[in-house]
């Protein structure tokens, strides 16, 4: 696949999501304040890297990209409230995100974290809606999978990690847990719940979630990298945020090239995770390359 | 059924869904003082009302005690999680809840806010599991009746109306509206949710339903009206709060005898949605009942 093919992919994926998430938040009932909050939160930026992650696992097993449209937008609602979230006041306190002024800044903090909050619960009704898969075996499992991911075994307990580790000093074992269950749950969810979608067998499905925990590595060392490495335009966040905070990193461990050397590793864990599939897992191939790419 | 049996049975149904809970939060994985939060929030109080009504109403289709507790869990965990949030500082502000600190009070903003969305995302997971029921329908089904009762068509949206409600004149249709939202919604889903768990069949539920309706707006008027009457060490929050914040409520609007003249309506409206019921709905009888006398 051609990096130019790639890049098509990404696109069209964005746009998908971009179009699918502006009509469901257009569709559901909501007060007309908190569906703003609510799409300032989700649409006009973001690479869309999980529901790209959905579409191009889901693809795999024979799954057309219109049908796991709803699974990536679900995934993409979890990612955003958990951003909303983590900018507040009393987390991160970020005024700036994508370019743009975050939630709570431009509307208030509690209509940002009550945004969250129906941006979270509306993953889940939209993760259940028939529309998602007709099989309400698979849709249980979807549930049951990104709750799981997206949890206190996961996500939300990976911010906790993160939080304490501002004031404790991390090892590097404790960076990495930090990071894989912070970024890392859903990123692998969103790779599994592409083989759910596709009803892969077992090992399939192991397979695709060997693959989403590399990619999650892979994304977030060269997150780690790009951080030190760019300027805060490039990036529309603020970049040196980490050293800032005191933050143990893997490169502050490791240094850069102890980094990227990690960042390869996973790299090649990806790979061999789809040592067993023919070249429609080329865009995944593709994808694990490119965030690597991403950190030089 | 006797004042003492339903006063039983109250009891029970507590004490069944704080086990149930204590368990729960103990067998997830979770950072220690995430875990620590969650549990401050859900454990050791309550009056257990949404848990209650899951129970009473599939009862009434033959779903045994033991077979409606996740469910019934599930729905006070989204209970809990709202409150957390409401608690906040950013939202109402309020450190003290149930005769003790609010989570945020007893560890830190940050930590409340992401004890909220963990439990909130354990609601769902806990539904989605195989062991709420065998019936991945039923499953899907109840993923889909929570997610909408607790999001922005429900309580969220009805918490933003609130907030909206603090700094603009309300009218009736507003207070109602806000109350259908803000408790009503997800009082509905607990009726609602028994009834699927028992198979109901469509104007059973649909019957379960208007008489959620129906509790959930008696609840919320005696709510109001013991606002008015009560002290604060009787009810263990900071009373007299709805004055303070110059909120818009019926019994302002209405006076005190206009309320209860409203809430006796619902308490009939409620007994009218049961009345092809035999003996078996006497508990749910019994309850709403109970929610008037809680006013005097």
């Amino acid at each position: 696949m051609s990096e130019h093919e790639f890049e098509t992919e990404l696109s069209a994926c964005a746009a998908d999501i971009e179009a699918f998430l502006s009509k469901r938040l257009d569709t559901i009932a909501a007060p007309p304040r908190l569906l703003a909050a609510m799409r300032h939160g989700a649409l006009g930026g973001g690479k869309r890297l999980r529901p790209l992650l959905v579409r191009l696992s889901a693809a795999l097993f024979g799954v057309p990209v219109q049908d796991s449209l709803s699974a990536g937008a679900a995934l993409e609602m979890v990612h955003c409230y958990s951003l909303i979230h983590d900018d507040l006041p009393e987390m991160d306190n970020d005024e700036l995100r994508r370019g743009k002024p975050t939630v709570w800044k431009a509307f208030d903090p509690a209509l940002a974290i009550l945004a969250g909050d129906a941006l979270l619960t509306e993953a889940f009704a939209l993760i259940a809606d028939p529309h998602t898969h007709q099989d309400p075996a698979i849709r249980s499992d979807l549930v049951a999978t990104l709750a799981l991911a997206a949890g206190s075994a996961g996500m939300v307990g990976g911010q906790v990690l993160d939080i304490e580790g501002e004031t404790t000093p991390l090892d590097e074992d404790g960076i990495f847990q930090i990071h894989a269950k912070k970024t890392g749950a859903l990123i692998r969810a969103s790779a599994e719940i592409g083989a759910i979608l596709g009803k892969a067998g077992h090992e399939e499905r192991a397979a695709l979630v060997l693959y989403g925990i590399s990619a999650g590595l892979a994304f977030q060392l060269a997150d780690d990298i790009l951080d030190v490495t760019a300027t805060s335009d490039a990036l529309g966040k603020t970049a040196g945020k980490d050293v800032a905070q005191n933050k143990s990193t893997i490169v502050g461990l490791r240094g850069l090239d102890g980094a990227r050397e990690i960042l390869d590793h996973a790299v090649d864990q990806g790979l061999g995770a789809l040592k067993d599939f023919d070249e429609r897992a080329d865009p995944l191939r593709a994808l694990i390359r490119h965030f690597a790419k991403r950190s030089y």
